[in-house]
């Protein structure tokens, strides 16, 4: 993968509303303002690192309308809008070699039924195994070792990732980007305890997963018992994630690395969920709720409103219960107090 | 996949100890209560959902015996004893057009030691790798990219979906249902720190997956130190679970989604663990215990009690201590009342 | 997998210092002191199991120098200075025939571009996939089904287990060990919200693994927004971790499994995790560092200090809460008392 930017080039892309200072060094890098050295750009998206932009040496940084420094010998200062979104387009620049367009058709090493409907524009690359009834639509992107299962379907313009598996029957929307190792559709885990034994509940659903819905590395999306399991449009979700059958995920959530969910949650859209959250069974949760990282939540959530803590709590409550535990040790002490005051205490 | 059942149909699989109203419609699919339409079978399976049979538009809905209410038009009520497990019959028959029955023999595409002893009733899926020395058992399915190890043995009837790995020299009993991406016999995490570095242990042993056992999309179940890491007949683990080197895992366990059990960790039988719950090494676990969601555990736990929290407690006095906790605003007012009263308040 | 060792033979590995008794068993296994039977060889290597050790039933039993009980009938006590590290040498020469040396070469099953840069003494197994510009070092063996991405470096000696996935443009030291499922270069979960949708924000850095790296199976190492996601050497991560992008993990650190680091975290070296522990984003971690298991960290933690929790505070504060909060129930009655004293009482 190679970066090559001038100044100029730079500006082109980011488009700041005010330029200081110039650089004749070759933009060949992006790094934190931190590790910058000449010949990269650097950025200051979050604040907490305000301090370090005058002592970087990258010879570009992005930098917010309201910063007022000035740049040393040979650096660019350019103020705009937001550093971050700049950052990002210059870096979709970059996309562009890291990962070139794929070339259409399907790899001599793939094995796809011949009642498959592939389209001419998709690509289905190494190893990749396509089954019977199954659609992948154009210019979709198999891109090595990815499992299409009986009757599933993948949309226009998604990119699987080496090593996903889509199980038979699932449906996924179109621009989705399905990370390495994601496995959408096993059955759900579901039983009936009888006659001393777990009975396996068949898992005859599905899974749909909409346009525009990323799902990271090794993460799981089960397929439902009878039914759905669905993501919304746009929804993120990170590596490990665990989501149980019959769940619906909304539109545009954020879902961070490692959260569960059990079976038949119900999720709005615009919800954000923390780390290592776990979520019990048959609860809803509202649009626009946030949840702390961490969290283990049992009962539904309101909209619009903030949670944190296990089992979890409006999130002001529990900020004022962690605090009100670290001052458990002055409050014993305080009672022992009293209790000597009174003559009271034990002894 | 296509759903069609008459009332008939339905009933002769359901056996309804009482019947009441009836229907012209086809059943094509199955819903929850609140979403099903004219054309679905629904069920009362959870007494949460009592209130929703009234106004389901389900044709046919599988209720408890001791339903009271009337069906409404064109809609059948079905008394049975479980209207789970009616259901699940049900989803049997559908299952079998979901995943048809495999046909035995040996993918063109697969890679299959001429030393391995595979079953000419079983199916070796596309891109599958059987070492040598392995065995597959009579109609065991390794659906497609399925990999096992050296010396491996794979049970009869046993199912191992899109891309399961068994490492050398591990068992996999009858029945066994392993779902996309479970790794079997990876090394277990054994390192002693020797002059400053971690120096790994070799992990020679092997793992004992019983008969009956299905595990999870994801989870790893890693090899022995020396000996073996089992798994008991009838254990069902669900997605992204851990577990250790040398742990013994008792027979009919239930243990959710995203667990992790350090090395020689023994559980009982008939343990129930729930999601993301994490034990330390070298613990017992009884029988019949069942561990709260989320709980960390650092002891042993006495057969048939109940645990929850981190670190893990008796589930009464958890529950209470969690009672308590909320109450600490309260009991803050209280000692800064006591401490006005004697005059002895800080300042 | 044969184990065949003579009284002799073991104490040719084991070197120890006194041996006490004989036994013409020949050793054909390891187990621990309880399970242990006639041709077994055991070991003491934590003191809890100190008692076990008069009624093992193993031929030879490798013993603390300062342990002073005499060994029974046909049973060998050999003294050695560390029971662990003496069975992990004998665990090495079994190791031998558990994983014989690979064959060089590349599998004929395999995909290999032609630009791509494979040393001649190393392995290719089946069903792998080396892109474009990709390098495989000497003596590497890609065991099955692994896949590396274009421009990717695996370095001297590395063992990639299968199912290993590195995305393009990672580099991955020598004597590397990357278990079943590992995804290395997913890329970073970063989004910028804009007009009411996730944006995704390019990630287009790469992913440096250290020398002498183990990471556990179906863990995922993220690619860096820019720049690099780095893996120090010599440092060991169990399965299911989750590392974010632009993390950069120290060296000789032990991260036990399901933890999860989200982005942008910098970890000194010697720094130990315990299990499902979860670090916020952008924090410093310093070297020597021992964080409990379960801990959710959201600040920086200082070098060679201990923390736990969650929010983790310093390890000694957060045992001390835990007793004073299973004092609660005793607290509140203490009040009581002391406002029935005061006639203060609610009520």
């Amino acid at each position: 993968m190679q970066v090559s930017f001038t100044q100029a080039e730079v500006a082109a892309i980011a488009c700041p509303s005010r330029t200081t200072g110039a650089t004749t060094e070759t933009i060949r890098g992006i790094a934190s303002l931190g590790s910058a050295v000449p010949g990269d750009i650097s950025f200051l998206g979050n604040p907490k690192y305000k301090s370090s932009v005058a002592s970087t040496r990258a010879s570009i940084v992005l930098l917010p309308p309201d910063y007022a420094g000035k740049p040393g010998p040979n650096q660019v200062h350019m103020a705009v809008d937001n550093p971050s979104v700049a950052l990002a387009r210059l870096c979709s620049r970059i996309e562009q070699s890291l990962w070139p367009k794929p070339r259409p058709g399907i790899h001599a090493s793939a094995v796809t039924a011949p009642d498959a409907s592939i389209a001419a524009s998709a690509t289905v690359g190494p190893m990749c195994i396509v089954e019977s009834g199954a659609t992948v639509g154009e210019r979709a992107n198999l891109e090595a070792r990815v499992f299409v299962g009986r009757g599933s379907r993948v949309g226009e313009d998604s990119w699987l990732m080496p090593g996903v598996i889509v199980s038979a029957e699932c449906t996924i929307g179109k621009r989705v980007r399905l990370q390495p190792g994601v496995v959408i559709g096993a059955d759900g885990f579901g039983y009936e305890f009888v006659l001393g034994r777990h009975e396996k509940v068949p898992q005859v659903g599905t899974v749909v997963i909409g346009d525009d819905v990323e799902i990271g590395a090794n993460s799981t999306i089960d397929r439902a018992r009878f039914g759905r399991t669905e993501v919304g449009e746009g929804t993120k979700i990170d590596n490990l994630v665990q989501v149980g059958h019959n769940c619906v995920i909304g539109r545009h959530c954020m879902i961070c690395a490692q959260c569960g969910f059990a079976g038949t949650v119900t999720l709005g859209d615009f919800v954000v969920v923390g780390g290592q959250c776990g979520l019990a069974g048959h609860l809803t949760v509202g649009s626009g709720v946030k949840i702390g990282a961490k969290s283990g939540v049992k009962d539904d959530i309101p909209p619009n409103t903030s949670v944190w803590g296990s089992p979890s709590m409006p999130l002001l409550l529990e900020q004022k219960l962690t605090v009100l535990r670290h001052r458990l040790p002055e409050l014993f002490k305080r009672v022992d107090a009293l209790e000597r005051h009174a003559g009271a205490g034990p002894g």
